[in-house]
């Protein structure tokens, strides 16, 4: 692990009201982030659930066009919890989820505070019915593109939305059906290409999940899909994804990512987050890497909360050859370090 | 169902020699099929799997690059089947095949009888390394296009590939990224876009898999992905997916395509076949359904094979008012029906 120059604890579910009666506010946390106007622009998931609990039966919330969010309750002898964020129907086999999500705007001047602001972006589509979650944002000309996880009874798809003020927003549909999670934007096109990571979650697994890259002539449509030969350290092999969208550093791109260890009980390992070195016209060939990871939880708003044991980055700001990172923390909270760049890229080694 | 003009085992393993010494062809089976010249080329899928046995011991094979085919050792205690094609390690979760798949041409002048040809599609890639499967031809000009089932330690993708001959075969590369299967091109474009049939296969379900749209400008790179509202009916619970590329009817798109009922304890239900019409210009558009399935495994090659109880339609030529339905039989051959057009037709109910 790195030395952290700085770490705070951001924004809290109790930093700001839920967005409807009957709900409590669980999470503000994996933060889209992008640099404009001098200062931070977080869109920041906000997860929750109803406040109302009944004896013997568990609950999931969802979006309904026209009625907005409405409560579904399922007898909690007819369901199985893999973990606290969804169950599953003993009768189906179908997953819901505990909470839902919306998007949140928040602006921050130095990365060490933030507010408030009032821009939402917030389920309005059949694929989005159960939530909005985990904008990356990339800026691509003028104007502010973000992929987000929509949730829904068809699966977890990732989709495009764009905006120029973060006050209104553009829907672009889905791009990767599901499941996929994880897709971050190049900010630049390579070899007259837009450029994406991805992270595909196939029901049957030859392996752990892999990040791959995929190639576009217009954001809208995706192929030449291709596995990043990236990580296979232990730290790393029950899940992996890609975390703040790729800036350019000395060498190629820096792509600061997510991993988790395997645990053969089914349950979820801890997250943590290390670093690759990407070529810088071919990003499908990976240059370097770190052998640990460069983040792993410390902080107690890390280490305990709706998913203990989780730094989950999804956003960096470069400020005076220190990186800001951007993150979810115990998948509750918005979490921000600072690391020097230096140490960063001198703890990439070159792949082997 | 409907009653069958004819029904006929058209190609069995026996039929053709393996493509390896110590290996044995277990199956010849889900033929991609086209017409052209007069007659019918079919691209036969072709498991293999090693002669050899071990007690206490299962294998995998795998094409290796630059060895061709290799065999995997497994201990038998360390592993875990679902079914006879498939089996998942104890301790890692990895999921590995039992054999190994190749595609290889036949021809038939009526559908009646087939003969083997020497054009052959064998793994050559990373992302073929444990077989290429289940090719699905849609003539587009001059040019025969399939996608087909890459499978290899990354997943179960689907690829393209070409050809004007079924001699030389240009491959285009993945175009849906694992895990997806039933990938059907329409053989037209529709609005200016090219159009596919898929069939996204997630890790959390939220619901049972479901067919869907997407788009393309030019074969390779996809989008506007979309949920096709299908059938619901209990025999396509478990399982759904595109079958025949579809082909133009009376009132729009026939799509004749596979479902199975859902078996709560984890096991493998039977495979049927039904029929959807889609809107003529706009695919998405579900116009009507057959209630019941048009096939179910009936005749013994149908019932009895490597996975029993499955016909699992993949190809379709219209003759004279009677569509031929090719197909994989249990897992195992190479089937054909003749249906009545108008029976097929008249079985579908306009959609509420």
């Amino acid at each position: 692990m790195l030395q952290r120059l700085f770490t705070k604890c951001l924004i809290s579910p109790k930093d700001i009201e839920p967005s409807a009666a009957g709900f409590e506010v669980v999470s503000t946390f994996n933060p889209g982030v992008i640099e404009r106007d001098g200062e931070v622009t977080l869109l920041v998931r906000v997860a929750e659930r109803p406040v109302e609990e009944r004896a013997g039966w568990v609950c999931s919330p969802r979006y309904a066009p026209g009625e907005g969010l409405v409560v579904d309750w399922f007898e909690a002898d007819g369901v199985v919890f893999q973990d606290p964020r969804a169950f599953e129907s003993r009768e189906t086999g179908n997953v819901r989820l505990t909470f839902i999500s919306h998007l949140r705007v928040f602006r921050s001047v130095d990365g060490h505070s933030a507010e408030a602001g009032d821009g939402r972006f917030a389920p309005a589509a059949e694929e989005e019915e159960y939530g909005v979650e985990d904008a990356r944002i990339t800026r691509l000309g003028e104007t502010f593109y973000f992929t987000y996880v929509a949730v829904s009874r068809h699966g977890a798809c990732t989709a495009l939305a764009s905006t120029k003020d973060f006050q209104t927003f553009t829907r672009h549909g889905v791009i990767f059906p599901s499941e996929n999670k994880d897709v971050l934007l190049f900010p630049e096109k390579l070899g007259g290409d837009y450029v994406a990571l991805h992270r595909p979650n196939p029901r049957y697994q030859f392996s752990p999940p892999e990040m791959w890259l995929a190639k576009s002539p217009d954001l809208i449509h995706w192929g030449r899909h291709a596995v990043l030969h990236a990580g296979q350290s232990p730290w790393e092999t029950g899940r992996i994804g890609g975390g703040a969208p790729p800036v350019r550093a000395p060498g190629g791109w820096l792509e600061i990512y997510h991993g988790n260890t395997r645990d053969p009980g089914g349950g979820v390992g801890q997250y943590v987050a290390g670093a690759l070195m990407l070529d810088g016209e071919n990003p499908a060939v990976v240059l370097g890497r770190t052998q640990e990871p460069i983040m792993a939880p410390e902080a107690e708003f890390e280490r305990s909360g709706f998913l203990s044991q989780v730094v989950f980055p999804t956003g960096l700001v470069e400020r005076d050859g220190v990186y800001q990172i951007f993150y979810g923390a115990a998948d509750t909270y918005t979490g921000v370090v600072e690391l020097r760049r230096d140490d960063v890229l001198g703890a990439i080694d070159v792949m082997r």
